[in-house]
């Protein structure tokens, strides 16, 4: 039998070369975005509606949307929330639809949304993930959505976590050295992701803004079962 | 006294975010280009002229000199010779001006050719290098060829030694992620590059064309001693 694909993409820049070759894209923006998207949708969250800008997030909101937007880790001006997970959690958003811009995670999210499914990873929905994964068996691509472009650890990291994963039943492969490399990367962190971390820029970033209670929520594996999948322009539950 | 920067950036596309802010660039193609124009210059090779394209070297060969191109890992119709280091060691060579063109290598040169310093880095030069660097004292980038545009490992590995070696001094320090995963890569594969790149796929693809003895030279740390630097276009060796 064939093995089936899985591959890491570092940044959405790098998009284009994986392009058209994979059924499931998996989104992975570990601080905070696509981690925050998993607790929302945990919570009861009916959707999240993820867009590139600012501007359209504020349109939705002067519809009557609840909405939130982060650009340099801090909310902006005038929204309802960032993307700390802690906000998702809140009672109050259960049933609703919500919507999200964010500097990478939501644009990661747009680039990848012409792909047959995309669904949202992170470490605290990893095992589910993975399991869901390996039901499918389909081509997988890890799309990290990176720092501006630039490649991050943590993203790679839980990417390599399901590379890894998925490599280890023997019934995937992977062709390109960021895979190999996010596999590495796992391997040496998966002890200890919050002291591995440590060094990461992101991670600096973030502490600076007092975000270390969010921090260690992302990086603490299999928090959620939920698998956030695309539907349509809305992030939505998929009945797994 | 505020240490220096070592960054790693992975591949050419990626250097417009680092441009400008280094003082030394080191140009790192290990399979092969850079290890071919280390073993050149430490053969006696007067000059190496690198040229972006199969028609300046073809240009340069038709005005009477000894060009090399190499692309997709095979010696161009028509030309001297390609990007084996063991190409580069003929006698014949010694003393002369000579013009090479491969696929990521001179590309990678030639787009960090308007900084301050660029030096010709390689794991057969890898020694004198760090020893010479952490004499300059100076901010230092190191540019990996990749693929094509993509990251490749043999050369993040390379990068990532020579990252690892600056940082343990406590002189140098590093901010971006990438370097970090170039340390972390290094560390994991430093006792057995050859082991290690065993999934690499310019590994499997130079086995492919039969070249193993190409590569596990390529892979042996330490050959040489030279400093191939780039001097008004020309790559010669520095007088350290």
């Amino acid at each position: 039998m064939e093995k089936k694909l899985v591959e890491v993409c570092f940044t959405p820049d790098d998009y284009d070369y994986f392009k058209g070759r994979f059924d499931i894209v998996v989104v992975i923006d570990v601080l905070r975005a696509t981690s925050a998207i998993c607790s929302a949708i945990d919570n009861g969250v009916s959707s999240v509606i993820p867009v590139p800008t600012v501007e359209e997030a504020k349109s939705y909101q002067d519809n009557g949307y609840l909405a939130g937007a982060e650009r340099q880790g801090q909310i902006v001006d005038g929204f309802d929330f960032g993307n700390s997970p802690y906000s998702y959690m809140n009672p109050k958003l259960k049933g609703k639809d919500i919507v999200l811009s964010t500097t990478n995670g939501t644009r990661a999210i747009n680039i990848a949304k012409d792909a047959p499914t995309v669904v949202i990873g992170s470490l605290i929905n990893l095992e589910s993930l993975v399991k869901w994964l390996l039901k499918e068996n389909k081509n997988v691509l890890c799309l990290c959505s990176g720092w501006k472009g630039n490649f991050n650890l943590e993203d790679t990291i839980c990417a390599g976590a399901i590379a890894h994963d998925l490599l280890a039943t023997g019934k995937y492969s992977s062709d390109d050295d960021s895979s190999v490399a996010a596999k590495y990367l796992y391997l040496s962190s998966r002890h200890n992701y919050f002291g591995f971390l440590k060094s990461s820029s992101h991670r600096r970033r973030l502490k600076k803004l007092k975000l270390n209670k969010d921090i260690k929520y992302c990086l603490t594996p299999n928090q959620v079962n939920v698998i956030p999948i695309l539907q349509n322009d809305k992030i939505v539950k998929l009945d797994n």
